[in-house]
C-alpha cells in the first residue's frame, strides 16, 4: 500500500459546502505518480507509456474542507499480462473513508500504437502493492 | 436523449496531447445541469437536492483538441424509488464515441440528512429521457 | 469584440458559494478560442504559437450558479509588433460585470523558441477587435 | 516568507507539454491555506472572512511535469487597514522562478456584507511574513 498525503484547496470545493466530486479524481491521479514514476522513472511525456481506459468513484462521505488534508492510499487490485488496476481510497483524520475508487490503465507503445506486455522488470516494483484484499475492486477486468 | 454541445478548452488538454480524462467528467456533469433543473428548478444551493454517490467513465478514443467542440449525450439509465442513474458519452464530429459513463445520483432531503423517494411530479419529468437500450449502464445497481 | 456564452458548472463552485476566482479564468481562456484560431486555423498542438506570458483578474460581484449562464466579452485592448492584449469582462444576465480582466500574449516560434512579429495576415484578422476604449487594461504593456 | 511544495498533478498540464497557467493559479491558492488560517483558524465555510478581489500572474518559464514538484514561496507584500495583498511564486528544483503572482484580498464581515477593519490580533501574525521587498508587488494598491 501506498500512502500519499493532499492538502485540501478552496478549489475543491463547491457551493453544496464540501468537497466536489473530481477532487477525489484529482487526487487519486496525484497518488498514481509513483505507480507512473515505476513505469517512467524521468516521467517525461515522450515516454509516456500508460493509458487510462477506466475510472471509478464511489462517494460514502462528504468531505468538509476544514478537514484541512486527507491521505489517500493506493493498492494494486489486479496486474494482468498489459494491464492494472490501482485501487485508491480517500481517508480523513479520523479514520473515515470519505471515497473508493479505481483506475485500469494499459501498457502502451504510443509510437506503435498498440498495448505490449509489462516488463518483468516493472512487474517486480508493482508486485510488493498488489493486494487482493484491498478495499476496492472494479467492476470489469477491462 | 438530451444532446449539449461543449467547446474544447486548453485547459481540458494534458501533456500526453489530447483532452485529459476530468474533461470528460467535467462535461458530463454540465449536461446533468437539465437533470439537475427537473429536480431544482431555481438551481439554487438552498434547495440542492441530488447527492453523486458513484461516477464510472470508459475511455474508448482519444480527444484532441483540435476537434473544437464536442456532443454529450446524456440519458436516464435507471430510474429507481430514490435514485438514478444519468448515462452519458462524449461523441466526436466523424461520429465516434470517444468516452461512455454514468453517475448514480440519490434524491436527497439535505435538512434532515436523509434519502427520500423521488416525487411523481419530477419522475414525469425524468420518465421520457429514461432509457433502457441507451449505450452505457452502470456496473451496480447502488 | 467577440461575445461568447458558456453555461455554468458545479465543477465552478466552491464553498462560498458561489463561482471560484478560477472559473472566471477559465471562461476567459476558452472565449480566447477565437483569437487561438486567428493565429493558427487548424488549432493543432504542432503548430501552436501564442504564449502567454501575464494574466490579470479583478472580481467585482459574486456569481451565483443559479445564474446558469454568463456571458464573455473579448476585446483586443493591445496589439503590438509581436505581441497582444486580449481583455475579458464577465457579463450576468441583468448587464452587471462580474469581473474583467486581461492575458497578455506573444506570437512565438515554438521550433526556434524565440518571439516573432505577427504577420499582417493575422493583424488583418485582430483589427477589428482592438478597442482602446474596451473596459480594461493590462497593467503593465509587457 | 512562507515555504509550501506541491506536487505536479498530470491535470496540471496541457497539449503544449508543460503546466498549465492556471496550475499556479491552483497552487497560490493552496499556499495562502496558511493565511486563510491566519484569520479564520478552523477553516470552516461559516466563519469565512477574506474575498479576493484580484490575482495577477507573471510566466517566466515553462514548468515541465519531470520537474515532478515545485515550491511555492509566499509573502505578505502589502497589508492595509482592511486589506492585504499576498505575493507567491513557484520556484523550479535549480532555483528559477518559473512564475510569479499576487492576490489582493479585503477582510470582511459576509453576514453585514462590508468590509472591515482587520483586527490586532490578526495583523500580529501576518507582520513577521510581510516583506516589501519581497520578489513581485501588485500593480494597483485596491
Amino acid at each position: 500500500m501506498l500512502a500519499h498525503t493532499v492538502q485540501l484547496r478552496i478549489f475543491d470545493t463547491d457551493m453544496v459546502g464540501h468537497c466536489h466530486h473530481l477532487a477525489s479524481a484529482q487526487w487519486f491521479e496525484e497518488a498514481r505518480n509513483e505507480i507512473f514514476e515505476m513505469f517512467n522513472p524521468q516521467m517525461t511525456k515522450e515516454d509516456w507509456n500508460l493509458l487510462l481506459v477506466r475510472i471509478e468513484i464511489d462517494y460514502r462521505a462528504p468531505i468538509q474542507f476544514s478537514e484541512r488534508e486527507v491521505e489517500i492510499r493506493t493498492w494494486i487490485s489486479h496486474l494482468g499480462k498489459s494491464s492494472l488496476h490501482a485501487a485508491h481510497g480517500v481517508y480523513l483524520k479520523d479514520g473515515t473513508c470519505a471515497a473508493l475508487g479505481g483506475a485500469a490503465m494499459v501498457y502502451f507503445d504510443l509510437q506503435n500504437q498498440r498495448t505490449v506486455p509489462i516488463p518483468e522488470s516493472i512487474r517486480e516494483k508493482l508486485l510488493p502493492h498488489l493486494d487482493p484484499d484491498c478495499p476496492y475492486h472494479m467492476s470489469a477486468k477491462k
